[in-house]
């Protein structure tokens, strides 16, 4: 990349800023723009520790967490307004507070609070227990409660971009051995970014993984008639109670106390290439939020509604994966785990793009309507045996 | 509250103050008592990174920590008599090297050395497993492993006194969101302190909750001979092995190698607004520390005597709680869990007093016997099937 | 000792330093040879907030790390040829990132880098579970994911030499109480070090240890064609699979995909104060490291054969215990385990030399082989039943 980079983190040659301000004041493009970008470390409360990099394009906000995996923490326009949801967990928190091993198998909801997560390595899904009850796959994995070793920042004069690079390691001794290499950009003006992954299997034996973005939308832009327009290949309620509200799966109801989340999984229409994108918008079309993937690297698509009480966590995911969010072992029997010969590497790219108007909405809506219209939408009413583990 | 607060830690407003002392030097009435409040992070060992308020009042010295849920580290008196025990475990300890979810359900010992620990939120009292032995509930809950997120210490030139507030979160995704919002307060030049504790449902579903103060006495002040004083209404031993020594319930042995704790659980004595004390005093009545709650925020009493070696942690525990510590399942089935409406607030208040005389201690015992004179004590011989889980 | 000393961190008293350097520039024998002590603490990555003390002797480096229990991290020659093994974990690891918990008993792996790991105090060796699958001794054990409360380094121009001392405590009330008393000691221009080891047990009531030392070579040392000299009393394979290699225990292969692991049990002849010594040397004799132990204080000796592929963890375990690494009742059962009276303290010493020529590794062997010449050796052919717990 032609981005100057700074190294912010690299454990193995001893590198580690605590503080660190890029801000260009050379008269450049970025400069022009108030681009900023920042690192801190967070003290006090279960975010002590966290290190953080907020990132300003000028015209949307977010924040990178190094230590939660590289998740994407939070992310707003210049405004002020919320795009990312409000978690009861008022993080970022740092893993020393998360225990993934209460046995519950629970332990990773103590920890989430990001508007993007990522739900991996080695497994995500429902936690997976063997017949005597112990716990062998916690919630969800994890690799958003591992900090990542190699941090770099920068920016790009030339292509007007914001370049932040990370590395995360799953490994252990006689089991698996997974690299998750990081890049995400966002350009000068644009209320929109994207992240490319690169998993690899740094072991000398063959490997499995599993991904899954679990991006969460909330603040202003979830709310009463908000919609989610999807180009739908086949559509399936996880579970009975989600059945129950198929019809109504694309719209969302205000904050209900005492909402018990649905969740539709889905397969995704996509262009030649595999490009697909759903878009996510308030009741009247005036802001909307676009989650872009590609089928090839990503063909699980899983709705998460959860329109309980603000305080309880009003919110919907946005979940792009290799699979469905099952224990790892049923996912495993049906193919949905990913098999990483040594030293392979799979990449697998998210864009994520803030609408702030009619016509930016109406445009992307256009898009997925023309992804739909070459895909006669298969609609299962009852939870499939092979998609859905029960 | 009419004192000078200055904020020490808000971590969604991003402060967080590595030291901070505050040393009246304004000629003072504070000032001219040679009051201090400092605070420090503590660095190596178990201890690395646990936030610290040393308070000293002139008379007296005591520690909060917010890195363990706004706990009372230690108290002495300026002097140098020690009125807490002194663990085994020489803490404090950050909850980074506690691991609640140890599947005996008792990790939290591991950071178990403070003066007084609360236990709850969600919980208390013994591990609870289920009928396949997964553990549910850890040992004593984890809000005394919960940092806080926002603290603040100040002084009130007017009241002479000494202020320190904390809120502590104990909250998950599904699950209960309970706040502990906490202000203890001392006075100028006296060996007293007040504990003022909220406890707020942050969700917007009906919640429940237990805490019970685990007060530990051990240093100069508990010994052969030493007695507690305390008003009773109904008394019952844990268990056999407490039941053999029941008449002598009230006196304490010196250290005694290999001595197994025996726990009393009591209903006690008040006056018409609920208040009561019990003092705990060494054997020639010198020197003596008093409890004060209410028992209509804190109905139950558990007496916890662990007169074992020096070396093995020669203490003694008055604990008023909501509940007694059995697992949880038993105490909400006998109606002692507490439950809490969508955003409400139950407060729970303790006094702490330390008698640094014969007059003082005799003074204290005074307010006891006339309390007790108006309650004909009710004294169980074996446990009782609804207190005592067995 | 004569060694001035400099105390790096005593929670009790307060003293933490965040840096140290001690480079004695006074013209002594030290100060020529270019000495180096240094004390840093790590950031970032999983290393995050690990404090590691550098040695430099001027032929020898290697690194104490107070925060994992006071192991040895790395060894090198101080031409960066590299003795100890490289992890496919990348520490070294902080404890807060490591859950001894997992309910697989093998949460310790995740942390396991370091070229000496102390396994112990209360268990080591492979975890032990109830009849109903509840984990209730992690794999070895806890101490080397304490950190030290207690740390001073120092360097003693008279003996030309560097010593570092630790204190790391494994307490819990209500269960044993042991604290392990380190000294390291280096000379001057010599590429050997000493490792005294005092465990003590705290507790007024009898307690139990076991300790094994998990030394770890790779890097430039290990490869194919590398020899194992030790002078045999018995020798033992764990399990048929290390059985059926039996004939070829002393020899290694080079890195080999998929090679499962085969362990090694031994009781060493030792001359007539128990000295005994091991020596690893490379396919051509020119490059070599013994292990030196007291089998009166260290009866047991594991060699641990784990010549998988260089990224999966390619290495040799020389690794002298009080016991063999079975789960803790089995070594309970046949008397490998530790009793400490009261106050007791029991002593254990190690030694490491590196030889860093042809003569230097024969030289050792030579000793090797007297040592074996006055003992017949006794072979199993089988895992005998009370070494090996299969």
């Amino acid at each position: 990349m032609a981005a100057k980079m700074q190294t912010l983190c690299d454990t193995q040659a001893g590198i580690y800023l605590n503080t660190l301000d890029v801000a260009p004041d050379d008269g450049s493009e970025l400069a022009k723009a108030g681009v900023r970008i920042k690192k801190r470390t967070l003290g006090g409360g279960v975010s002590d520790g966290v290190d953080v990099i907020w990132v300003d394009n000028g015209v949307m906000r977010f924040t990178v967490l190094p230590t939660r995996g590289m998740g994407i923490g939070s992310l707003s326009l210049a405004d002020g307004r919320r795009i990312g949801w409000r978690s009861p967990i008022r993080g970022p928190v740092h893993p020393k507070f998360v225990n993934l091993y209460d046995p519950s198998g629970l332990g990773w909801l103590d920890g989430f609070d990001e508007f993007l997560c990522r739900c991996g390595l080695e497994s995500n899904g429902a936690p997976e227990f063997d017949a005597a009850g112990k716990l062998l796959y916690p919630l969800h994995g994890k690799i958003a409660n591992h900090p990542a070793h190699r941090v770099a920042i920068g920016s790009d004069d030339a292509a007007q971009e914001i370049v932040i690079t990370g590395e995360v390691d799953e490994s252990r001794l006689f089991f698996s051995k997974l690299r998750l290499t990081t890049t995400v950009r966002v350009k000068l003006g644009e209320s929109s970014l994207s992240v490319r992954d690169e998993v690899t299997n740094l072991a000398a034996t063959p490997g499995e993984m599993e991904l899954l973005y679990h991006i969460n939308f909330g603040g202003d832009l979830l709310g009463e008639g908000a919609r989610l327009i999807a180009p739908i290949k086949q559509i399936a309620p996880r579970n009975a109670h989600a059945a129950a509200d198929l019809d109504r799966w694309d719209v969302y109801s205000g904050p209900k106390t005492g909402f018990v989340e649905q969740v539709y999984f889905m397969e995704l229409a996509a262009d030649a290439n595999g490009r697909s994108q759903t878009l996510l918008c308030n009741r009247d079309g005036s802001l909307g939020a676009s989650v872009h993937c590609n089928v090839q690297q990503l063909p699980c698509f899983s709705l998460w509604k959860n329109t309980a009480a603000a305080d309880d966590g009003y919110v919907t995911g946005l979940e792009p994966g290799t699979n469905f969010p099952n224990p790892r072992s049923f996912e495993q029997k049906h193919g949905r785990t990913v098999r990483l010969e040594p030293g392979e590497t799979r990449a697998f790219e998210i864009g994520l793009e803030v609408h702030d108007s009619a016509a930016a909405v109406e445009h992307s809506a256009g898009i997925i309507r023309e992804l739909q219209s070459a895909a006669s939408p298969l609609v299962h009413r009852d939870p499939p045996t092979d998609w859905c583990a029960g």
